[in-house]
């Protein structure tokens, strides 16, 4: 639909609307045309069918690029009543409060850059056409100042929002929208079960003790604490040639991509398992690797995308697939729960050698593979090559020393506590670069990303670091392995399912992730009426790259009892 | 000195030293040949006046750069006896654990990347003359793989090691060379006391709580809990105009330095303090903002450094500052202790309106200013232009709305907890963007700061913000304050201490470091001789930028006995 100029602006005083009034809906990315500041005011009828579709008599939600006169400062958000003869109009300042607070602060980041506009516009709607009847105050019509420090180009190439932030958005919308209804969220991946006992316990006992003197700590060491290190390597790696000193412990495996992204630097080419991730591209976009979003083939250019579909049992055809300096890959797989045999592993890193390309393997679900799928990339011969023959010539007889010379490495693996200890909140992971990773050049991977772990970060937090060295003891093992087995009881529910429902069905053995086929429909068409008729939260497949599209993301994250009402309506509404 | 060749390489199985034996020292950094791996084996002697000026005598340090044949890997170290007779060898794998518990983790960063060498060779050290007694095993001479992935040239430009874990290594290397001394650290700037049960209590509170159905939470907004954002704006930002939204709350003010950079991307110029805080210039560097570095000044192309000097009160002559679109402004400064007054401030703020620079303020030591410098960049008018004058027209008569039209601003300003509650390992820090700020083309600068956030990072720990809310109570401002006093009685006995041995001292007053000048003197030399003659580690003041030369950094982070021994220390020294 074609813009709506607005025609006059001229009121008085406005009533302020909304706070109060829970018949309103936000829907603020659906539509977000503050890209056009500058121009003169104009607004725009979101699509209405696409992305959420919402029926026109219930609600309307519309985004309001405002730019009065010459004192534009950035956008406003409209909602409509569900009756079409009256339009509320919120400013955003009076707004924030009641939504943040409905969305549980999930809506954090919408207000955090829409809520600086003073200017009040009330808006009519009649018949689909818009009035405005407010004008801005005088003192908007001054020059607005701006820096002459240019926008970062690389950050203009970005769609939207980041994908999550938008789901809770829409989530947060759909709260307001039925402030009655129960709504069940399975699609961020958030975890939702309590972190055990024996784990919380070191965290408050180790924050205790920095009221201590005996107990208080300042800076750790930035790439973590040596116990920890240690237990990680001796944990996730026994037998696979990597040590405490390869380990760098994080605040989560996202940050550390993006420290990953800083160290590769912007002239690197990337490949991605598609779909994926979405950090992995975002972050590869914000480093200036990637060329502009091409909205024909929904890529960016200058990434290899290597498609993964049930036609190719979610293996890309690697012959397919053009040089990259880096590939992402993740398995068990986000967001299509398969995880990757040690046949397709094998592949892989022999892919990368022939092509002297560096893996980057997300190992953040790894506890979750139930068969004989690799846990680990190391565990493949060739992504660090050991030297298993032969004893260390140089030590004394009987002086046993396993692994101690590593011959080279293709890989760095990122992993991290939350989908095993819930730890999503508490912030913990880490990333694993073999110190005979090297560069063209001979360099050591681990020295320049030791560099920027150091000059970037200043380690994780100590009392987060107490609770992953107590998820490592015996006790806290076997308590993350409870509550890991309890989301793969939910993930088998979901799984029968949709199942039972007709639908073809993925993932789920390996992963907290069901990927569910809803063969020529969109994406977020599925998720929006999901989510309208059964108060569902998914992830829209196509969120995680155009191979997603026709998918539905169902998360295993949740209460048993949530997790049985959500399938319960799912069996409902596809019957 | 000219390189050594090693002359010869044959011995079977040498011993291995050095775990048991306390007399060797280290200086990894000093010396490090690793780029010229792929050379014949050559082994160099350090420069033994700096810059550590170890006695010949004593001790002596060596770094080796190991290629044997064709299987160079990485680097070795060797370490020597404090007499000439015998030189120890230790192979890294059996040193890091005796090294690491002396230095209580701190050396972590540095056998990160030097425990990577399989092959052991043993020297002896016999008047000045080097000569190797053992080969490498066979398996060695194959080829070292590397990958075709090109370093980040980047990565390249950086000079040395980032500042701090250089200074934690040296200080390592004095304990193991003095085993018996108590060495006491005023160098890195960590703090020392307890934190605040007040504040301690409430993170294990949340921890605990986290065990629970009902105090479980996941992932946050990753711009921060609203109730600390609240508390963050209402505490430290009343009445100049800045609001929840524009609150990001990180783990640390140095991990929001490089995301920022990271926004900034890498066509920007830079202007610092000379001295700084490194993870301004370092950041600046790792991200292409700069060229390289120029030995000769010590300096890196496309940097503005602002000199700041007792001359010109720690303020830079702004007149003959160059045109640069970021200004890294530090107040109260780290390194000089000098905190800007008012008017300084105010020019400040006139010259980046002027320029369309955006300032980055960081006020990580704002709480511990005692005159009546302001505690923000807020506080100067312009920052951040707040519409005083009306009421805003679309509310009722009545009802109040302060600062509700900010116009435009210039600035934005990082913080921590770290400095005021003793976080440095909790990790917990915050970023003002204030939504007005506006790059060249208008749009929103936080708006592109919050993708950021969203898409690389994923919020402070939970636990972390519980005990931030903490800090912003009543009693946790109280607790605070006291702590912050208990370091400034700190600081006065340090500036008591050096005025009356006749230096010329600066800072201090509104900060926890004090600038001791040594005129003509080189700072990493009058380090190394206050390091090994008294015991106490400082930060050479060179380490910080050029205009830091002459200078030496002493924190005032310990506890009583400690800051009152060094006291004594440096009145032996320097009587």
């Amino acid at each position: 639909m074609s813009p709506v100029k607005v025609v006059s602006c001229s009121c008085p005083k406005p009533k302020l609307y909304g706070a109060q009034n829970r018949a309103f809906s936000i829907q603020h990315s659906a539509f977000n045309i503050e890209e056009g500041c500058k121009a003169s005011p104009v607004f725009r009828r979101p699509p209405i069918a696409s992305p959420l579709s919402v029926p026109q008599q219930q609600a309307l939600t519309f985004s309001l690029s405002l730019s009065p006169g010459k004192g534009c400062q950035s956008s406003i958000n409209l909602w409509l009543a569900p009756s079409p003869i009256l339009l509320l109009l919120l400013p955003l300042l009076s707004l924030v409060t009641p939504i943040s607070i409905s969305s549980q602060g999930a809506l954090s980041s919408f207000h955090s850059y829409s809520q600086s506009v003073a200017p009040i516009v009330a808006v009519r709607f009649k018949n689909g056409s818009i009035k405005c009847v407010a004008t801005p105050p005088a003192q908007q019509t001054t020059e607005a100042y701006t820096t002459k420090v240019s926008r970062n180009a690389n950050m203009g190439k970005l769609q939207a929002g980041y994908l999550f932030p938008e789901i809770a958005r829409r989530r947060a919308a759909h709260m307001v929208k039925y402030p009655d209804a129960k709504v069940i969220s399975l699609g961020i991946g958030d975890t939702t079960e309590p972190i055990p006992e024996v784990i919380t316990s070191a965290m408050a006992e180790r924050a205790h003790g920095l009221s201590t003197l005996g107990g208080y700590s300042g800076y750790g060491a930035e790439q973590g604490e040596k116990p920890l290190r240690a237990a990680i390597a001796s944990t996730f790696y026994e037998g696979l040639g990597i040590e405490e000193g390869d380990i760098f412990v994080s605040d989560g495996a996202k940050c550390d991509i993006a420290r990953l992204q800083m160290l590769f630097g912007s002239h690197v080419t990337m490949a991605v398992q598609d779909p994926s991730y979405p950090a992995y591209v975002d972050s590869s976009v914000i480093m200036g690797q990637t060329g502009v979003y091409q909205k024909d083939g929904e890529k960016y250019g200058k990434i290899e995308y290597m498609r993964c579909s049930p036609e190719n049992g979610f293996f890309p055809d690697l012959s397919a697939v053009g040089w990259a300096e880096i590939i992402f890959f993740c398995s068990p797989n986000n967001p299509t729960g398969a995880a990757a045999t040690r046949e397709q592993l094998t592949k892989l890193v022999q892919f990368a050698k022939e092509n002297g390309s560096i893996i980057v393997y997300d190992s953040a679900y790894a506890m979750y593979i139930s068969d004989d799928s690799p846990r680990s990339i190391f565990e493949i011969p060739g992504a660090k090559e050991v030297e298993s023959s032969g004893m260390n010539p140089w030590l004394a007889e009987g002086e046993a020393f396993s692994s101690w010379s590593p011959m080279f490495s293709v890989a760095i693996e990122t992993s991290s506590f939350s989908k095993y200890a819930g730890f999503t909140g508490v912030r913990l992971g880490w990333t694993v670069v073999p110190k005979e990773l090297l560069f063209s050049d001979g360099f050591p991977v681990a020295k320049d990303f030791n560099r920027i772990v150091c000059t970037c970060f200043n380690g994780a937090s100590n009392i987060s670091q107490a609770g992953g060295l107590a998820c490592l003891s015996p006790e806290g093992l076997k308590a993350m392995k409870q509550v890991i087995g309890f989301y793969k009881e939910n993930t088998d529910i979901i799984v029968d399912t949709f199942k039972s429902l007709g639908f073809n069905v993925y993932g789920g053995t390996n992963a907290p992730y069901v990927w569910v086929h809803f063969p020529g429909r969109s994406s977020w068409d599925v998720f929006s009426e999901i989510l309208e008729k059964t108060h569902v939260v998914t992830t829209p497949g196509s969120g995680f790259g155009p191979g997603g599209e026709g998918f539905v993301r169902v998360s295993a994250f949740g209460h048993r009892e949530n997790i049985l009402e959500a399938c319960r309506r799912f069996k409902q509404l596809y019957k």
